[in-house]
């Protein structure tokens, strides 16, 4: 590119450009002297930008400030061989993988070869013994300083723990399981505003301009969303500092949040859940590097990376087929079981306490579903506790098993959409097959459906079967793409009773129960399933059955006549449908 | 972002800026003549420029062209409320979603929409019963020229077959299975060159700059690549026009080749494996795109989208850890069984056949992933063709059952280092155990594991039982990450006796067997396997087994010592280990 055009484009990005262009190649020291001579000015005009900044108005257009950029222009192969078998190399595109590359049986390459080391005049540096000169060595810092072990290079020696706030003081109390129909992002949304008022140096919220559609504007009520350029008199929440960065660029997010816990402080990443494809291969490098970072006895441990993931596919309000895609889930899956944790916390008291979870995690990447909807909160403060310490658990309240006695039938759910039908399902089972033993069990952290052996967060076998059974269908509602489930469970004792609904690609702008009929994760399909796959039911429950059908064909005109979902379904409480209190 | 800066950065990217900026809000009209008077003025200067470059001397500066661009500035819910509860709406970030909220219930919502609405004058656009004015409905265009129907928008329409070159002139003549160790993308890439000759118009080869590292450097026999900036003469296949367009993002690649597909053209876009993960987020609105638009009558198939994975996770050259992800499988396999195929030839003839199928498909998304390294070609070229038409099949060269007896032991294989290994693992097992009687499947077309219900390309329960047995350990050597063969199979007959190793994340630069190795899919790891696993074998074949421990520990001390694999690894041939042929 012409110097000059490359000129305006950084110009158009914000930039004071400074060009250092080699146009010699031998004139390396000339150069070098180029260069430094830049640096000295560049910082200079740093030192003066600030300054002005320091002592301008509060509220100055901070976008009109011009950071210096260096462009080095320097030929690529500089100083490898200029010719060889003939052809120019330096300075061309012959010098972008290996320049000699007959070292081995072409004298001429070897030849070149040493000439080319040679030139970096090795005398000068080391020893006759290979050794490093005393004089050389002797400039490498020392300490703190060296590469590696400045803290700003290891920021786990920088890390403190976050001081966070009281799970009980957002914990939602709840009468009787479902009472109280609460957004789960909205109550982490007051939890990350006394995150951040208690540690206003080193936590910070990243997002593609999602915060407020994630429900999580609380926020805005201690700090800001960063913003440089001028802020407009209409303008909301924008400082020229704050604890909420947000750009609409995944791809940004993702790494300045992967930047700031590098350099030891905390923060979470939320995003769309369909959108966070968007970073799939960045995720992968930084799962590879926390792998490989693990395993180095001197990098400490730094604050693990949270996703918040919401906006997800069962609840789309004005969008579409789009926005549906809950496969991240099996994207960060593949990588090592060490560093993984996924969280489907299904009402807002499991949100908070998987959250407070997540805050004091160190080395993993966590990465948490749930909706931003009001959702019927199924567990009190310490139940929801208790249930996300053990990361999986039987809903006791929707289930009707009696002590003692295995169940005719497993419900499994996992994700806050899934459970609430799963809970539906179990209730519409109970009020008309009044002896079906059926147990409610609800995963919140996927991990426990593998082996001990294959993840640090597995089940093993004993307690798998104990909750599942050992030969009794289970019935599984999954938020997600349903072969994920088998593919975690596919050697556990009684997988061949398991069948698993979930979303299978079929969506479109339309209602939530829509949404769940169009996938089969629905009351009416989950309860028919139970019918189907319990060896006792089946053809003495015809007539249900049917009746079932027909609910579920009446909800399904419904939302095409009416373009929303049956009073029926959106009202539905658990209280209504339970024949306990119905009686 | 000022006026001044945007016009910088435009410049930057070399185009010329034309501003329409509306600062009246309320001079609608005066805004639509400046913005006709401009499109007026661009379409004269692209004249121009297209006048200018078809007279100019050949080798001109293309790069130097700028192209003109307009840049509308309107105020951000332009002609909507203005003002809303007393808060300035029109011209402010409020707009972005619903400006006026409450319709339902509030009578000054209702009457500023009803304001709003009668502002674009329905009465000049309506007739009193709600029609459309015949004088408006006649503006709109008829026939191919309405939007939907134009041949441009529905690229079906103009779709020819590629005339194809004969797959004979380039399969591999082979004497005996593994005879030939020939490049899979070596021998594709000289097809492609003739597929880019006998189609001049209608196919293009896309590609990260890797068109040469993934070995396909014979297309550049015929053609060249795109290249607009100034060529120098050093440079080599770069040309105004040509077939290969190359460039270092993958977002762009993936872009270029879905929109050239919706014009009626073919394309492939060929990339590193571990990086097209880069356009997850792309090919999954695409995917959705596509599994709409063949619901829609009117819309014609369009050409397939081929991508052409290599430089894969297996053989790495002088890379490592960052660029082995053999993910993009799974995440393909998320959408519609309907449009997703994923082969994976394991030498060059298969890759032909399958390259010369998938140049024939309709309306699907094709992935196809091999390697560029010299591999046995174990089939001749009719084998090799009917062996992929099959999609899957029994390798009877490399096995050792006998007609009209199961064997005792299925080894199968999906992918080219995997082939290698298990067919290798197969011939110590002959040698050492006579009588035992393995059977070697290998899957070219990875949907055929799944059931016939679930994928158009799936096999049935009985031809899946009749290949791999109801009752006998099946040991299968992956390509990627094994949980995804368990994924598609977990429904199988004998799913519980299937033992899959794959790539589970472990990696470093390394050579291929060393990678194997860490991998646990090496010939020696897979024999062990068999042993294992098979109750005939297990104590009885212990001295053997601990000989398999041995060989491996060799190799793997080997490789740490010498830094390349044992020349019995890379000199390997079927001929040498076959007891058939050592007797």
């Amino acid at each position: 590119m012409p110097e000059e055009q490359l000129r305006q484009l950084m110009y158009g990005y914000g930039y004071e450009p400074h060009f250092v262009t080699v146009s010699d190649p031998s004139a390396t020291e000339a150069a070098h002297r180029d260069f430094a001579a830049v640096l000295d000015t560049c910082i200079d005009d740093i030192h003066a930008l600030q300054d002005a900044a320091r002592t301008s108005p509060a509220g100055a257009d901070a976008g009109a400030t011009r950071w210096p950029m260096i462009v080095l222009r320097s030929p690529k192969g500089w100083t490898g061989p200029a010719v060889v078998d003939g052809n120019p190399v330096e300075g061309t595109w012959r010098s972008h993988q290996v320049p000699l590359s007959e070292i081995h049986t072409n004298e001429g390459h070897l030849r070149q070869l040493e000439d080319w080391m040679r030139s970096y005049d090795p005398g000068s540096l080391f020893t006759e013994a290979g050794e490093l000169r005393p004089e050389i060595a002797s400039l490498a810092p020392r300490g703190d300083l060296r590469m590696s072990a400045t803290p700003y290079a290891n920021g786990g020696r920088l890390l403190r723990d976050l001081v966070l706030p009281a799970y009980a003081d957002h914990a939602v109390e709840v009468s009787h399981p479902g009472a109280e129909k609460v957004s789960p992002m909205i109550t982490v949304g007051g939890y990350l505003r006394d995150v951040i008022e208690r540690n206003p140096h080193n936590f910070r919220l990243f997002g593609p301009d999602e915060t407020a559609s994630n429900r999580l504007s609380a926020v805005y009520e201690v700090t800001d969303k960063v913003w440089q350029p001028r802020i407009e008199d209409v303008d909301e929440h924008l400082a020229r500092s704050g604890r909420v960065m947000e750009v609409l660029s995944e791809h940004l997010c993702q790494g300045w949040l992967e930047g700031y816990l590098l350099t030891g402080r905390h923060g979470v990443f939320n995003c769309y859940e369909a959108f966070v494809h968007i970073v799939d291969s960045m995720f992968n490098q930084f799962a590879k590097w926390l792998k490989v970072h693990r395993t180095l006895s001197w990098r400490m441990p730094i604050a693990s990376f949270n996703y918040m993931l919401s906006s997800h596919v069962w609840q789309q309000d004005h969008n579409g087929f789009s926005h549906q895609d809950p496969g991240f889930i099996d994207h960060v899956m593949n990588k090592k079981a060490d560093i993984i944790r996924v969280y489907l916390p299904p009402d807002a008291n499991t949100m908070l306490a998987v959250t407070e979870h997540c805050m004091q995690t160190r080395d993993t990447v966590n990465v948490i579903v749930t909706g931003k909807q009001p959702t019927p909160t199924w567990l009190g403060p310490e139940e929801a506790h208790l249930h996300v310490r053990r990361g999986i658990g039987i809903f006791g309240f929707a289930g009707s098993e009696e002590p003692g006695v295995e169940p005719d039938v497993v419900l499994g759910c996992a994700g806050d959409v899934p459970t609430l039908e799963a809970v539906a399902a179990a209730g519409l089972l109970k009020a008309a097959i009044p002896g079906l033993k059926i147990r409610v069990v609800n995963v919140v952290d996927l991990m426990r459906l593998q082996d001990s052996s294959e993840h640090p967060h597995g089940l093993s076998a004993r307690d798998f079967d104990t909750l599942f059974t050992t030969s009794k269908p289970v019935v599984f509602a999954y938020h997600g793409y349903p072969w994920l489930i088998h593919r975690l469970t596919y050697r556990r004792t009684n997988h061949e009773n398991l069948h698993v609904r979930g979303y299978k690609e079929e969506g479109t702008t339309t209602t939530p129960f829509d949404m769940a009929m169009l996938n089969q994760i629905d009351r009416f399909q989950l309860a028919m399933d139970v019918i189907d796959r319990v060896p006792v039911l089946g053809a003495t429950q015809a007539l249900f059955r049917q009746d079932l059908q027909d609910q579920r064909q009446r909800a399904w005109q419904y939302t095409r006549d009416a373009g929303k979902d049956l009073e029926a379904i959106t009202g539905w409480t658990l209280d209504e449908s339970s024949p306990d209190d119905a009686k």
